[in-house]
């Protein structure tokens, strides 16, 4: 099935329901309305089921729609149905802390390996990920990964992100302050625990 | 200056541009284009412009935005303008992480206390925040603080905000994988690191 037509806004809250998804999952539902999806995820009921009109679900009215249907066919738009490797550099409290995360599994996502530069941390196992030694990036490349986890300091980010995209590595979680400077192939999502807090205040 | 009638999305977005901001400023930019800000935020540059009429701030054709200008209005519609006090449960990898990062400053956000509930813990200090018994939640009354930080196993999630919100908590940044449950008023982000790097995939 082709879903070119899907609207970037559709894609960007494809994540969000299948967060939702997967909670109602374990929770034993397995039908759920639009209304309770938009609750989840902060848009209106009709955005709900306009989004998903895109890949011709309509849902059944008064009963709505098959969690683990809607489940399988937003991991598949969103390239979740086979398994995505990712690396991760910078395993100091933030990083084990993202090693230890087991929420990694239902999204199809392995952290394969691990990198710092600490020799005391070499070759220790942290969320059962060995770590290795930063200065044999390179390596990443036989490891077929392709997503990678930045917790370094900022001050290193960009060096080593650079060897990083040298080696295949094309969608990165970045949890520095630093603006990376990537290729414009390259995906790179910033996460910023400053601005997630500064922005409950005008809510409150 | 009354903002009332700035929509919800613009009000998502002002966060991001934010965060844009203050990377200029620390590069020593003092002006800035809708088009610079739209690449940062990943919107179109006439949706800055429009974000931005909403308050009143329309640019100067050729020149842009005076960052520092922009800077403190957007600091004022997200109620940054004076320090809000957070408090942190749960000082594992993730909390120490949290506590440890020096983001908040810039947005007038101070993590003023710590709890956990191992006693080797109880006591010691991270990242200059001291951490107490999760046992005296009920302190955080006193601290005036309205925002809370919850970096404790799932399973405990529940327990440690509901004393929280009958104290005076007012916004969340919850980085468990549970839904809380909490009035109607009190305003909870969830933040979940799988979901983050699950969006990657489609793009790359």
């Amino acid at each position: 099935m082709r879903y070119a037509r899907i609207p970037d806004q559709t894609i960007r809250r494809l994540p969000l329901y299948l967060r939702a998804l997967f909670l109602m999952a374990e929770q034993g539902q397995t039908e759920v309305s639009s209304k309770d999806l938009s609750e989840h995820v902060g848009v209106h009921a009709w955005q709900v089921r306009k989004d998903f009109s895109f890949f011709g679900e309509f849902g059944r009215p008064g009963v709505g729609y098959q969690v683990s249907w809607l489940t399988d066919q937003i991991k598949t738009i969103l390239r979740l149905d086979s398994e995505k490797k990712a690396v991760l550099v910078g395993v100091g409290n933030l990083g084990a802390a993202v090693l230890s995360f087991s929420g990694f599994n239902k999204y199809n996502l392995t952290i394969i390996a691990a990198f710092d530069a600490d020799v005391n941390k070499i070759g220790q196992t942290v969320g059962g990920v060995e770590i290795r030694d930063v200065a044999c990036l390179d390596s990443v490349g036989e490891l077929n990964a392709t997503l990678a986890v930045i917790t370094v300091p900022g001050q290193v980010a960009q060096a080593v992100v650079d060897p990083l995209v040298n080696v295949g590595i094309r969608g990165i979680l970045n949890f520095t302050s630093c603006r990376l400077i990537v290729p414009d192939q390259i995906r790179v999502t910033n996460i910023d625990i400053g601005m997630d807090l500064a922005s409950l205040p005008y809510y409150i």
